[in-house]
């Protein structure tokens, strides 16, 4: 094996580490191995969420000594003292001879740790399995680049695009698979956002939950976001939650990133979604879709301020997944 | 091989005999093998549309003497002299000593032939693979015994369930590959079917073209239905085509069923197909969805009656497939 294959090895398996560490929360996921200089595997670490060790401090831990070794590691090791140290001077002061990552950590306070490293004599190799940990890690680098999390929109209808009946009402429109599906969405996500209409209508707890009913490890943040108040008897207010009472989505969403939210999942109702989408803050669709035919008045998308055929929003199609009687359309804006 | 398991294949070639038959007009597709004793095929033979001779008598012109063979067929033969003589006669009159058929012929005037043959002597074996016979004729056979033609409901529309932008332009929601898809469903039916508002509004020609434009070989008859008038200018009328003038589906089906239509075609716009879904009178859905988002008013499905979300028309799913970047969902009425 050459060495740049030794290199891939470690990071295809350090993205495997990263992936045990939770989707959600302010920082990525992160897996690091050492590797010593004969290629074969010292030591693994992986970040396991905000205020705990970052991997490869995780990975320094297991050795007693350091000195000589190579840190491979799925993203730019940081220069930012937070709730811990800055890895770069972990590393350094280890005695680490290489640092071998895939992708630039964008965050504007925690970069620069390959730069801090080079400046410290240790060799950096950047850009080893690039793309694969820029795909494994897309929904946090681009939120962190941008500033504003990574919006994914919901809606379940059916096939003629009714997210309920006449009567207003939409229980249940989609089978237990989906809203199955729909639970462990909410669960990888930050945030869950709603409108105030949807509170005022159906008083939503917003939770979690397993298919015995029961709350998941992780919860959501809810957000409710419009001018009118939430009543003091709303079931969300049992837990933490965010009253936005604008309808500035854009300053909604810097106000959540703030607050170490990176993955926001809206789920209606229909007024907001299509506010989301009609100001183009939408980073991809989950549409569920019921083998029922509604017709009438209650649309699951109202109106995108769309005038003209050619003004029509354009998607790229991710997946169609069969769950149960429905079908899971994962989509992302064109381009 | 048992003689059961000559019959099973034989049947099975006789249902590929068929398939090379006209898929449209009044008559079915059916196939016919000539087996001798010993159970090797003989000769074959399939019907190749209305007025032309039926598979039973296409199958015995190939054989100088039939006596003693038995003749397997897909469909009963039938007991009618229409355009051509009754082909139990036939088979009589050729000295056949057996035949093997599928299933039972349902037509009013055509059944009764395995009765026949039997009154003469022959021995007469129903039921051969009778599941396949039944799934290859569905669309005939539902037709015949209903007395009034499959119906095809057809729409494009968005992912939000849009068939037009706001200002009515809608060229092209779908891509080529749906459109070309729609031209072939339009050649393998009888009749397209429209209501007067798509020809006021588009003036369509409403054939079935290839993909350079080119008319296929087959045409289904062009069926307008409303109680406005159409136009002296409207391009349908460059060729024979049918004029409902009436608002009242049931009878226009029976119309066209009086005419040798057996496969409907029904294309919009939105008010006449919520009227045939309002009205039970579907058979099947083919919804080409096209990755896009239009919101606004134009919905291709308007209103179905449907008050309650329990009162929603349920359908099964038949397949999804991918057609370039559109999904065409093919589904039925549940039961
Ligand atoms: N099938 C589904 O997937 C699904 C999911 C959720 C809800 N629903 C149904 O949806 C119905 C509620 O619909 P809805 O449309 O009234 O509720 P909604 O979309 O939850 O709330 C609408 C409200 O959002 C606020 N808002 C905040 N930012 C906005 C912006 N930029 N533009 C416009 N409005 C903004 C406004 O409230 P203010 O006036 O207070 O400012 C607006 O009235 C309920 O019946 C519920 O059952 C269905
Ligand atoms: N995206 C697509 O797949 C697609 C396909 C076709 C058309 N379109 C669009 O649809 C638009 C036309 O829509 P539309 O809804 O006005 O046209 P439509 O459905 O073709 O025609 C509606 C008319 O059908 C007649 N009709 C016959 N039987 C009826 C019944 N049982 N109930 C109700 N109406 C009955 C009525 O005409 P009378 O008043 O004369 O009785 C009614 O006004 C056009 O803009 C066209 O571009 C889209």
């Amino acid at each position: 094996m050459t060495e740049q294959q030794h290199f891939e090895r470690a990071m295809r398996h350090g993205l495997e580490l990263a992936a045990n560490g939770p989707v959600t929360g302010g920082n990525p996921q992160v897996g690091c191995v050492l590797l010593a200089p004969d290629g074969s595997i010292v030591a693994e670490g992986w970040h396991r969420g905000a205020g705990t060790p970052h991997a490869e401090v995780d990975a320094l831990s297991k050795v007693a000594d350091a000195r000589g070794l190579t840190a491979v590691v799925t993203l730019e090791p940081c220069n930012h003292t937070g709730r811990t140290g800055p890895c770069s001077e972990a590393l350094i002061a280890a005695g680490v001879s290489r640092v071998v990552f895939a992708v630039s950590d964008p965050g504007r306070a925690s970069g620069g740790g390959a730069e801090r490293l080079r400046q410290a004599g240790v060799e950096v190799i950047a850009g080893v399995l690039a793309d694969e940990a820029e795909a494994f890690l897309e929904k946090w680098l681009t939120a962190t680049r941008r500033g504003t999390p990574w919006v994914t929109v919901k809606w379940a209808s059916t096939l003629d695009g009714r997210a309920a009946a006449a009567d207003g009402s939409s229980q249940w429109i989609t089978g237990t698979a989906s809203r199955q599906r729909v639970h462990e969405q909410r669960a990888e996500s930050d945030a869950i956002v709603v409108g105030t209409g949807t509170v005022l209508a159906d008083d939503p707890t917003l939770t979690a939950r397993g298919d015995a009913g029961e709350l998941l490890a992780h919860q959501p943040l809810p957000v409710v976001i419009g001018e009118r108040g939430i009543p003091a008897t709303a079931k969300l207010r049992d837990r933490p939650f965010v009253e936005a009472a604008t309808r500035d989505l854009g300053a909604v969403l810097r106000d959540l990133y703030s607050r170490d939210v990176r993955r926001v999942y809206v789920e209606g109702g229909p007024t907001l979604a299509s506010a989301f989408i009609a100001a183009d803050l939408v980073d991809e669709y989950a549409v569920y879709l019921a083998p029922k035919l509604l017709g009438g008045p209650r649309l699951a998308i109202t109106d995108l301020g769309v005038a003209s055929i050619d003004d029509a929003r354009e998607l790229v199609l991710v997946s169609v997944e069969s769950l149960g009687d429905d079908i899971l359309i994962t989509a992302r804006p064109k381009e």
